[in-house]
């Protein structure tokens, strides 16, 4: 990496490039950048800005290539500051590279989707796949350009074991998780992702890309939290992120998931602790499994609490969530309701710059400065939409109070003008 | 009280008889009902379910009373625990007294708005209105049987004065403290609610009616948030509460307002300390500024945390806060982004009975019973709305996975059926 980037980078993250630099070298940060993606590299991690992701991506059911690139420029506008590509219907090798290709933001995969995609269309089940098929199409998205690639490492057969001891409410809940415990299952086999771990980092640093290390067995209901399993995984993880760092490749942990208020501390610290400081990929968490329809606002309450506690990047959850596969609408709230939660634990982690603009906003706001307070919001379009509906007759106030804003008032009574 | 009615209420609190008659006595819990609304009892406060309340009511810009009628509809519907009408436009007795009798749920009111109303109408401002006017407008609320009401006695000479040494980024957003500082200068005279706080107690224990505290000084910004005026101004209601208790009034203290993610627990446990353990409703909180069109979404992640902390009860806030007055779409979001909060935090605390319901929803998902799964959900019309447009063709499963469902795989594979 040539240092103007780098230099540009800390800038961005109110940091010193010394500081950077140590928080890098110690895995503190991860910068997402395949060497094949042409991109400004994303820091995620400690003392940086907390990062949204948006998944995008067909399912069997939906293929629709266009909706796809249209989502990904909706979720790219709402601010989101990478895309994760999840398809597994159609065409999935074009997508992906139609993805990287438009995405401005690194972009992430999970390739052992399409491990299975391919084994469905030779009507083979996803555990008749050879280790050479999953690594040949993990090396196909590292060549393709894609930053960071979710692998299920930490799936092994000594940590699902418990499965079947102590059955949960909610099973598994990861796509990628169980497709690795129906492999071991009918392979009599370690998780190859696990056991063939060198030649995954290998692979990485070829292309300079980040691992994710996907939690598989992460709670999918409230009742699951914060087991056995999980966290058996999560120790696994935490051994797979030193053998990472020892090999020179970036790398970052993926958490849950559905999880109480009261245990999003534990979890983040948790994850600190274990993983020794590995960036915290976190996926919502839902505080409550009763949301459908509302999971976006359920993700963001559990998100501002994860990213204050120190989680770095957060995964949105979109309202369509449980339920089926999101459109534009939901992605784009889904983003913004991401971001809100993110810039709540910005300021709340005193991130530099984060509060000024609140205060910019809030100064428009006393100011009766309707049109600059809703342009400088975090989503102009929709702020005006509202206030142009509702427009007051009264000048200067909007119709929540019309005359009896109390905004106007304070300036004519306290301050006199 | 009848007992018959308190083990009732004790019943869906999951508290027994006698803990909720010493809650009650202490001030912990408030049981909402004034004398003359025919409804059952509300309990707020301590070890009961966190409360959830909708604002409705006109705007001088916008008067429909058929409008407001459906906004009560569609918040109770939507599970609100009670109703304010805030109304500052048309007829507002005949509002109110609509209101009154289609709430099977306590209703409260800010009475001085409709002080400023009559002022305005005889083309006075505030500061005309007399003392005599104020409490003639509050009897007559009582009288229609409001249960609670909001009154800005904490807005005194003592504590405003701070406001002009040290001048806010958003002043004072708080209609009724910005009429009542008003009142105050132009009278050369202090706050009349706070100055006739007995005769107030009298009124209120009149009619059984909960008194709620109003906090006129609260911050309408980040830059503002727990501010020497807010905590002055808390102090005061702390004293005040103990007056009422006294004077065998019941009381709640209103609580802010645009508080960072990190200050809410402070501003929660101030509360609990400085009023005594009375019972604290706030409104939002709102956790950044700049989330206009989503201030439901930051409302609900502030809410949350504050009710975890010991908050009881949350006035939602609707997507079109700081933009204008809500419409029925908003009312409904507001009411729901609210209510999610409040279960979260219902979890968190350990309420009875709570978690039970995001067991039931899970056991459903497990099960892939998703039309159960969507009946037993916050608000099944919007689920049902998600899911149905985007039934898969998969059997089972629906279109965000298809058939690569990991809840219907690991059912398969881990489980066997």
């Amino acid at each position: 990496m040539n240092s103007k980037i780098l230099i540009e980078v800390a800038r961005q993250e109110g940091l010193t490039l010394a500081a950077l630099r140590n928080l890098i070298s110690t895995g503190r940060v991860v910068l997402l950048k395949n060497r094949r993606h042409k991109i400004k590299p994303l820091a995620v991690g400690e003392r940086t800005r907390v990062k949204v992701n948006a998944n995008i991506g067909t399912s069997p059911d939906r293929v629709d290539i266009e909706l796809e690139m249209e989502k990904l420029r909706v979720a790219i506008a709402a601010g989101a500051d990478t895309v994760m590509d999840l398809s597994v219907g159609g065409d999935v090798d074009a997508i992906r590279q139609e993805v990287v290709a438009n995405a401005k933001v690194p972009v992430g995969t999970v390739p052992i989707y399409q491990v299975a995609l391919e084994q469905k269309k030779r009507r083979h089940s996803f555990s008749e796949a050879k280790v050479r098929d999953i690594f040949r199409i993990i090396e196909k998205h590292l060549m393709d350009g894609v930053d960071f690639i979710t692998v299920h490492c930490g799936v092994t057969k000594k940590n699902i074991e418990i499965l079947s001891r102590y059955p949960r409410l909610c099973g598994v809940v990861s796509r990628g998780g169980v497709m690795m415990i129906e492999w071991m299952a009918k392979n009599y086999r370690e998780n190859p992702l696990y056991e063939y771990y060198d030649e995954l980092l290998e692979l990485a640093k070829d292309y300079n890309a980040t691992l994710s290390l996907g939690d598989g067995l992460r709670p999918g209901a409230l009742a699951d939290a914060t087991d056995e399993a999980q966290i058996r995984e999560l120790v696994t993880i935490g051994e797979l992120v030193q053998r990472a760092r020892a090999a020179g490749v970036q790398v970052m942990v993926e958490g849950p998931g559905h999880i109480p208020l009261d245990q999003i501390q534990v979890n983040v610290q948790l994850e600190k602790t274990v993983c020794d400081g590995a960036p915290f990929y976190v996926l919502g968490p839902l505080v409550t499994d009763i949301a459908c329809g509302y999971d976006h606002i359920n993700g963001a309450i559990g998100g501002a609490l994860a990213a204050w506690y120190g989680a770095d990047f957060l995964c949105y959850v979109t309202p369509s969530e449980h339920l089926g596969l999101p459109d534009i609408e939901d992605v784009r709230d889904g983003v913004i309701a991401a971001r809100i939660a993110a810039h709540a634990a910005d300021i709340a982690r005193r991130q530099p710059g984060a509060i000024a603009w609140d205060h910019r906003i809030s100064k428009f706001r006393a100011g009766l400065k309707w049109e600059e307070m809703i342009n400088s919001s975090i989503d102009p379009e929709r702020a005006r939409a509202i206030f142009s509906i509702q427009s007051s007759h009264t000048k200067g106030a909007c119709t929540m109070c019309g005359e009896f804003c109390a905004v106007k008032k304070t300036k004519e009574t306290l301050y006199g003008n």
